[in-house]
């Protein structure tokens, strides 16, 4: 695959653990958790991304707790491309960051912008995608993003509306993004799926670090100055100062609901590389191989499990043995302290659990 | 209450540990937990009856491999009250070599037999009903069964049907006993509970010992004579071969089947002190107090046990935590190494997974 010099990669990794409690916690989120493979999951992001971009131009934003962990899993990316984040302020702050110090290293970057945790089950489709993707950005002045072809009415993703076409990249078609929709309600999702325009909204951009800026100035102006502000700092001594000082002053504020949704030059590609944000436990059920009676039995460490007469189940252990006997669509996991157990079309309450925790003070256990 | 020195106790205790996989095991089985109360069932079964008969008087028949646990439990019985049988011959042979041990020490004893692992929710009832049997026993020459009422077609016990009246020890009636029914289908559960005179078999027994023994020469002779052989062999050097010898020619039958379903002289007293044999995690949902939301959440050690949006469960940890969110019904055991998670209904197929295991060659978690 050839490679495009100008061509950068930033991965989002800043998240805590909660979706996949109690496998992840506070402190070992999702991305640094086997969960697909016996890879870590920032590993393969780093390691699909590879034959694009070499690890010199890959970056990561995260936070100080986490960059440890993280780099150990990637030990090729050189030190100073991990940026660590004084705290969370979702992502617009974050790819502000991200894009000045990719202009510092070349002002005509294009800057492809991927979360740690996601699922990719075609990826020569999606290296192909991102190539177009990139090489449309490099020469239009446009924000795209990556839209997925829904397959059925979630609640748990954004929409964006497809409008008219704006242009092609070989075969590759870029539509302009007419709308942006927040997490719809069941209904509304209906309706999106019914009328055809709506695709996903996977979190993944590609832009010219030049034209991200000046969307981000025309649509954040706080965060742009602040970021402009930390630009003349860097390299400098106050750098980590400045930093923390310019962090303290940005609203918390998602780039979608910042800059996408206000944006009058937000492009669309369809991604057909079979995508998934990996976003509960019930998300495994589709993307790990099932056994004869359609569970998926994910056996770390020196775990055994067996099943009987159940189907539809997920079932994950570390140590010990799990029986599962007679049941029906139910998550079990057992991992360190801590044991879950509840249907798999309610693991997305995992949150509640995790609140519960936090107000009985068993702050151990998150 | 008035103690008659005549009245013995017999507790059988020889059972594996299966119904309550994974807390009980081969090795540490239902009589030595605490199922139902801080104390274990042996325990519990014990100081029970004490009322009635003091510790001298009281025998329990186990295996050798149980009898050490088992003692630990109950230390004010004398070492000698352990019968230990050399292997588990079901209940026949163990109550022959009862009566043999009992006769010796008096030969006008009256023996109360009882399990070691049951549950009773009225005491004093159930030692008044003792009681009265006891006296019935001394001066009528009847095997008296004790039945309980049954509250559903249960397919997990055997039935007894009640037949004419033979005589009263107070207000309480004394049935003779028409017919003893292994455990029935569903279907047929469900006739004796519409004609309405069938009891659940309690395995509960009332007898003189020489009335029993007349019964067991009869029945069983088998089993009778070599009782005798052992019986002559006793206080001397050789009774410990003797036993084992008269063991391994004893057919493995059990009194109900051998005993009481040919004898013509077994009487029925209707028990009605809150019975129930603790057959499963499922029983267990109706012997302990339930949380607000239903679920029955036994916390052992220093585990943690929450549930979120459910009821019906019977939850029981060791250590660590138990989250359970949005479950139905359902039994989720945490206990050693090994953790079972079933519906509540399907707690009785726990034997077949133990099957498995044993299949697999994971017999360290048996």
């Amino acid at each position: 695959m050839k490679r495009n010099p100008d061509v950068y990669a930033v991965i989002m990794a800043g998240g805590g653990g909660t979706r996949f409690w109690p496998w992840s916690r506070e402190r070992r989120p999702k991305q640094v958790l086997p969960i697909l493979s016996p890879r870590t999951m920032i590993r393969e992001t780093v390691d699909r991304i590879q034959p694009l971009i070499p690890p010199e131009k890959i970056l990561i934003v995260t936070s100080r707790s986490q960059a440890r962990q993280l780099h150990c899993q990637v030990p090729r990316l050189p030190t100073e491309n991990l940026l660590l984040e004084p705290e969370g302020k979702n992502t617009a702050p974050c790819l502000g960051l991200a894009a000045v110090h990719v202009q510092k290293m070349n002002p005509e970057a294009v800057l492809i912008v991927l979360p740690a945790d996601h699922s990719i089950r075609a990826p020569e489709k999606f290296l192909r995608t991102l190539q177009r993707a990139a090489e449309f950005a490099s020469r239009e002045k446009y924000l795209i993003t990556l839209g997925i072809p829904p397959t059925g009415p979630e609640t748990g993703y954004g929409y964006i509306q497809k409008g008219p076409l704006l242009g092609r990249v070989r075969e590759t078609e870029v539509f302009r993004a007419k709308a942006f929709r927040e997490k719809p309600t069941l209904q509304k999702a209906k309706a999106y799926l019914r009328r055809g325009d709506y695709l996903w909204n996977s979190g993944m951009f590609i832009w010219r670090v030049g034209v991200f800026l000046e969307a981000l100035e025309k649509c954040l102006p706080e965060i742009h100055r602040n970021m402009q502000e930390l630009k003349i700092s860097m390299g400098k001594r106050r750098e980590q100062k400045v930093l923390e000082k310019v962090y303290s002053r940005c609203p918390s504020i998602s780039v979608d609901h910042g800059v996408m949704e206000k944006a009058p030059n937000v492009a669309l590609i369809e991604a057909r590389f079979g995508w998934s944000d990996v976003g509960s436990w019930a998300a495994l059920w589709n993307l790990w191989p099932r056994d004869p009676g359609g569970n998926v039995c994910i056996q770390g460490g020196e775990s055994k499990i067996f099943t009987l007469d159940s189907s539809g189940c997920v079932v994950r252990g570390e140590k010990g043995l799990i029986a599962v006997l007679g049941l029906k669509d139910t998550v079990v996991v057992e991992a360190g302290d801590a044991i879950l157990v509840c249907p798999r079309d309610r693991a997305q309450g995992v949150r509640r659990v995790l609140q519960e925790l936090e107000q009985r003070g068993w702050r151990k256990y998150l």
